[in-house]
C-alpha cells in the first residue's frame, strides 16, 4: 500500500462528489505513525492536512523532517505528538557519527519541544527518550535504545487508547440496555486514532461498541475554526463504517434539548486532579448543554493528560491564542486541490483561543486506562495516587 | 451613488486585502430597501449576498423580482423580509392594468408568502397589505393605497427598531456606569440594521450607545453556517466606527468565563409570552454560557415578533432544517469573486437546524419597541395586552 518516497499520494479520496466507499483504511491496521517496514531510518506517517479528501503518507527521514511535520500539524493529537517527538530523537541519533552526550541530548529535547512548546505530552516523550539513551555504552546501543523507547512509548500509548476503549465501552452499553435503537453520541474535535496511535480516546469507546455489536450514531461538531471534527472524525468513523452526522458547533444544544443526544464523550488536552477539563474551544458550551439536559458529559483520557500542578477551576491554564488567518479563512477542497476561502476581509479583526475549560461540576467522569472515575478530587487521587503531590495532607 | 441597472455594483470593497477605510454607508443614511427616487415602478434593496466584500444595490421591478430576492436571500431579516414583501404586492399592482379584487390579492399574497414559508413578518404584512387594498374605489387609489400601506410598515419598522435603541441603550449605560473601559457586548448572528430597516435589534441599542459616548466593542459569533456575524454584522459595525472582533461560534463561553463580556443582546425570530426566545441556532448555547457565569442576556425584539400562540417553553416551534450545503460547504472571497469551497466531501451526512430555543430561565430580559420587559408571562402581558388569547383567565 504505501511507496517509500517523500510524498505519496495513496489514493485521491474525493473527487469530484464521489467518495470511494468501503476504503477500510483501519482493516488495513493502519497506525498513524510507524518505522518503515523495509528501511528504519525512516519513519512514516498519515498527513493529516490532505484529510479527507486525500490519503496521504509521508516519510520522515531527519529530525528537521519530524520538527517540520509537528509544527505544521501534518500530526496533531496530544499522545500522536509525543510518539512523534520520541521517534524524532531516533532519526535525529541515526544521523550521527559517534554516541550523542547528555548535552547533546538535551539540546535535542529542546528543539524538537519548540515544535509545539505548549504541548505537554511532546515534552514529556523528550524528557522520558534523554533519560533513557544517556546510559547507552556506544553508539549504536544508543540508537537501539532509542529505537526502543520511542516504541514503547507508541506501544504505551496505544494500550491506553485500548483501555479506554475497554472501560467506555461499558457506558455505552449501559446507555442501550439491550434497545434497537442506536446510542446517540456526540463529540466536538477529533480524539479518535488520528489523534493517538489507534483507537482514540473519546472515540475508542464508540469503536469498540460499535465491534462488539452496540448500534451506535454519532453527531459530530465539526469544531471550527480548524474543522477537524468534520475532517477527521467523520472521516474516521466512516472508514470504520460508523454512522455519524457532522453537524456545525451551534447545532448540539439544539439536539440534546430535543433529547436527540444519549451522552456526549470528548478528549482532554490537559485536566485537573480536581476534575476540570482542558479542550478544544467550544467544549465548555457542550458541557453546559448536557448538562442543562441532564445528559452525561465523559471526558475519554490517558492519566498523562491529568496535570497535578493546576489548580481548582484550571483557570491558571496558559490558553494557546492561534493565528487570526484560521478564523478568517476557510480550509477546503476547490477545483481539484485544497485551498483557502476569505470568509471576511483580511483585516478584519478577530480572535482565535484554541482552547476553553468544562469545570468539574459539569463533568460527570473521567474515562481513563485505569477505569471510570468520578470528576472530583478524592476519586481521581484515589484512582492516581501519582497525581498527589502532596500526599501527606 | 446608485444608477438605475438592474444589478450595480457601487464598488468592490475587498481587493487583495484592503478594506477601503471610512466607507461610510451609514452617513449617506443608507437604509437595507427604498423605492428609488427618480423612479416609482423600482424598488432597490441592498443586495446581502456579497457583503462584506462588495456593497451592491439591486433593481426589483416586478413582484417574481421580490419573491426571487426574498427566496435566495438578497436581504434577510424578519422585519426585513415583511417590508420587502409588501413593497413587492405594491410592484405587482403597478403591472396591472385593472383593480385587483379580493381574490387576486389573495393569490399574490399567497405566492409571495411562499418565497420563506415560515416568515411570520412577511405573512403578517402581506395580509394586511390585502386586507388595506380590498376597499380601494379604482385602479389608481389601489396603487397610491398599496405604496402607502407599504411605506407605513417599512416606517413603523424603522420606528420599533429606533425605540428599541433607545431603551436598550439605558442598559448599555447603566452597565458602563461612566467608566473609561468600553462596554463588552457579545452578539450573535445578524440583528443589525441590514435585517431591518435602520438601526436593527440587537444593535439598535449598540449604535445609540456609541453615538451617544459611550464606548462599546462588540463580540462577533461568526454564526456558522451562513456566517451572518461574520459577514454582515462585523461590517455594519465597522462602517459606523465601532470597535468589534470576529470569534467563532466556539469561543463565546470561554471569554465569558474569563469575564471578558459584560453582556449578550441577540435578536429573536420568534418569542413565546412566557419569555422563551427562538433564534438564529447557537444562541441557546450563549444563553447557557451566560447564564452560568452571572452575565445578562437580552433579546431585542419587536413585538410583532412574539406569537401568543406559543407554548411554555416553545418547544411548539417548528425549526426549520436547512440544505446540506451550507454545512458541507463555505462561502467567500476567491480569485476576485464570491465562490464556495467545500469543506468535506459532499456525500458526508450532516445535519442544519436553522433555529434553536433559549428557555425564559435563561433570558434576563426583552428589549422591545415600548420598553424592557422581564422575561415572564406576567410582566409580558402587562406590556402587551394585546398578545393576551385568554383575557378572562
Amino acid at each position: 500500500v504505501y511507496i517509500a518516497s517523500d510524498k505519496i499520494i495513496i489514493f485521491s479520496l474525493y473527487k469530484k462528489s464521489v467518495f470511494p466507499p468501503q476504503m477500510k483504511v483501519k482493516d488495513q491496521h493502519f497506525e498513524t505513525i510507524w518505522i518503515h517496514p523495509a528501511d528504519p531510518y525512516v519513519v512514516q506517517i498519515i498527513d493529516q492536512r490532505y484529510l479527507p479528501f486525500r490519503f496521504v503518507v509521508e516519510d520522515l527521514r531527519t529530525m528537521e523532517d519530524v520538527f517540520r511535520a509537528i509544527r505544521d500539524m501534518h500530526l496533531r493529537g496530544a499522545p500522536l505528538i509525543g510518539v512523534a517527538g520520541a521517534l524524532g530523537m531516533y532519526l535525529a541519533l541515526t544521523g550521527w557519527d559517534a554516541m550523542a552526550g547528555p548535552d547533546d541530548l538535551k539540546r535535542i529535547a529542546t528543539m524538537l519541544k519548540g515544535a509545539r512548546p505548549t504541548a505537554v505530552n511532546l515534552a514529556w516523550a523528550l524528557d522520558r527518550m534523554a533519560d533513557a539513551l544517556t546510559d547507552a555504552g556506544n553508539h549504536e546501543e544508543q540508537i537501539r535504545l532509542a529505537r526502543e523507547t520511542a516504541l514503547n512509548i507508541l506501544a504505551m500509548e496505544r494500550e491506553n487508547s485500548r483501555l479506554i476503549g475497554t472501560y467506555g465501552l461499558q457506558l455505552i452499553a449501559g446507555m442501550h440496555g439491550g434497545h434497537h435503537e442506536p446510542v446517540q453520541i456526540l463529540t466536538h474535535c477529533n480524539a479518535g486514532w488520528l489523534a493517538c496511535i489507534d483507537y482514540g480516546t473519546a472515540l475508542a469507546p464508540v469503536y469498540m461498541a460499535h465491534d462488539s455489536g452496540i448500534p451506535v450514531h454519532v453527531w459530530v461538531d465539526e469544531t471550527r475554526p480548524r474543522n477537524q471534527g468534520a475532517r477527521l472524525t467523520a472521516w474516521e468513523l466512516k472508514q470504520h463504517g460508523i454512522p455519524c452526522t457532522v453537524i456545525t458547533d451551534n447545532a448540539g444544544g439544539y439536539l440534546m434539548m430535543r433529547r436527540m443526544v444519549d451522552m456526549v464523550i470528548v478528549g482532554s488536552d490537559r485536566a485537573s486532579v480536581y476534575g476540570d477539563v482542558v479542550n478544544k474551544v467550544g467544549t465548555y458550551l457542550k458541557a453546559l448543554a448536557a448538562h442543562d439536559n441532564g445528559i452525561p458529559f465523559y471526558a475519554a483520557l490517558p492519566s498523562s493528560t491529568i496535570d497535578p500542578v493546576l489548580g481548582e477551576g484550571a483557570m491558571d491554564t496558559v490558553i494557546e491564542e492561534r493565528d487570526g488567518r484560521e478564523v478568517r479563512n476557510a480550509e477546503g477542497w476547490m477545483n481539484g486541490q485544497i485551498g483557502e476561502v476569505n470568509l471576511i476581509p483580511e483585516d478584519t479583526q478577530v480572535s482565535n483561543y484554541g482552547f476553553d475549560i468544562s469545570p468539574a461540576r459539569l463533568v460527570t467522569a473521567f474515562i481513563t486506562e485505569r477505569g471510570i472515575v468520578q470528576a472530583n478530587k478524592t476519586d481521581i487521587l484515589n484512582l492516581f495516587p501519582e497525581k498527589n503531590l502532596n500526599p501527606g495532607v
